[in-house]
């Protein structure tokens, strides 16, 4: 099977310690940890639901696109992330029927590849894709 | 464990059939089948992903919340909904906790059941929670 599952689902917050307040305390769920992306100008925290993940996801600078968008939409889910077993495979042949795509081929970062496919082609949906290349 | 899984992700659209091009036809997802919901004036696409469902769903009437939705903000994931085992004990402690709650206790349905958290209680996210009652 191409697709194996939803990764994660991101959610666009002010403060993720505030955010927490709900998903931790509140709804019940165990944050794993919370990690810093400065190369996207952003904090992460990620917390594990069942075989997937929800990530808050808090911009650290207010010139990114995750900052624009908190500003424009207010807070809310971000993006969808679907994971693949081959990236590859799938943006070439999303590439060839003309989905219109973000990036202009799988970034490669540490542990995996992703990339995205713009909300215009996913039902106002931005679909990250990912595959992850430890231990396979 | 309270909390199962991400039971599925709910997106909005105008036209199931045309927004299945994407997530079938070009994403690689295999539709599992469309229900019509008279009593929510709505049709909803149920397609596997994993061990969760992406749920595309088309209201089927102008006046309702869903297709206030659509006309305010297009079309985009419309809500999160996470399964859990006891939805009685996980909507009593919300609601001593003072979660702003948009039902007052969990609806009942056939094999389900359901009640959703207001968005502004949870960063801007419409929460549904879900129990699967058959089976068990």
């Amino acid at each position: 099977m191409t697709i194996k599952k939803i990764n994660h689902v991101a959610i666009a917050v002010k403060d993720i310690e505030a955010a927490l307040d709900f998903w931790e305390n509140k709804l019940g769920l165990k944050l794993d940890y919370i990690e810093e992306v400065p190369s996207e100008a952003s904090r992460v925290a990620f917390i594990p639901i069942g075989d997937s993940l929800i990530e808050l996801v808090q911009p650290t600078r207010d010139d990114t696109g995750m900052a624009a968008y908190l500003e424009k939409r207010g807070e809310g889910m971000h993006h969808l992330c679907v994971e693949v077993a081959n990236i590859d495979e799938t943006f070439n042949r999303l590439k060839e029927q003309g989905v219109r795509l973000i990036n202009t081929e799988p970034q490669v970062l540490p542990g995996r590849k992703m990339a995205f496919i713009h909300p215009k082609a996913a039902n106002g949906v931005l679909v990250e894709l990912y595959e992850l290349t430890d231990n396979k």
